[in-house]
């Protein structure tokens, strides 16, 4: 039996002996999710005052306008809005370029320390298509200050970026509107 | 061959042939992401106009607090602070009642149509408790008007609102921080 078959009335909270510091968190899978917990992440550090940065790595066409109008309100900075790379670019070139472009600003932005979370947004396809080394960006994430906490992600996280990351969730599809003819939606699936 | 392996050049957006309509969505899972991702889609959501509103069912002392003033920010209304009913609650009917309370205006406005999206956020629990009823949930859902979101956060979702449900997705844990002895870390985890 489960334990959320009954509520619990006298549950301890757990408390790890350790130390407080910044986590490296990879949300993958195929399922819905992946950017929306990080952006909800971003909402509740931001309501922390704590200091967030988002950097998107795809660009999807006409998407994404919510929540960017919305980080917008917010007064958090984000970057990757209309930078050209887009999954459906013709020119794989100069998408490969903005990509590195936009991985060495991430890559600053980690290490700077200026910020307390930094968001690599679909940042785990540029690396599977080798288009900048995984190995850069896991001696970035080991370098990093300790109080900065960096969520990654996208689809099958390199086994390398899984390694070295303290907290790991898959978004499995259990059941999906669009299998049943239901077509996306605007303000919820972008 | 995984299709994230190579960057897609020439791929057509999917156009299922349905209508625009009210999604209800479940986070479901024993993973990190389920909450987050409900508050990233209320902020896409508000970004696009849309009105929304969060229930939570479930209060965890001195938590949310980061989400609350980043919602209070965005000016998008949300209940379930500060009412009392807890995980460590000593007095089970008075977190029933609450419970109960919380359930009678989530369906009002849900059934309102009022808000285009309305989040009934860790509402699994006091389902799989029994505290209110299984069906009447379904009911509510079943009947609401056609263009209301509605998500669902929570372990184990009973059956029957996966079974009502257009999207569900279980959030997997494959790694947390808290096994390697980090505690949890203000303004990540709550």
């Amino acid at each position: 039996m489960s334990d959320t078959q009954t509520p619990p009335t006298n549950r301890k909270t757990a408390k790890a002996q350790g130390e407080r510091r910044g986590l490296v968190i990879i949300n993958t899978g195929h399922g819905k999710g992946k950017t929306t917990a990080a952006l909800g992440l971003m909402m509740r550090a931001h309501g922390r005052g704590l200091k967030t940065r988002l950097f998107q790595f795809i660009k999807h066409e006409g998407a994404k306008f919510g929540e960017h109008r919305a980080l917008n309100d917010l007064g958090v900075p984000f970057a990757g809005l209309g930078d050209g790379f887009s999954w459906r670019s013709q020119d794989l070139e100069r998408s490969k370029e903005l990509a590195r472009e936009g991985w060495r600003e991430a890559k600053e932005a980690v290490l700077s320390g200026d910020y307390d979370l930094v968001v690599l947004d679909e940042v785990t396809y540029p690396v599977s298509w080798g288009w900048f080394d995984v190995d850069e960006v896991v001696e970035t994430l080991r370098t990093r200050p300790r109080n900065v906490h960096v969520v990654l992600t996208g689809r099958d996280a390199h086994p390398k970026l899984v390694e070295v990351a303290d907290t790991v969730t898959e978004m499995r599809k259990i059941k999906h509107a669009f299998d049943a003819d239901v077509p996306a939606q605007r303000g919820i699936e972008h």
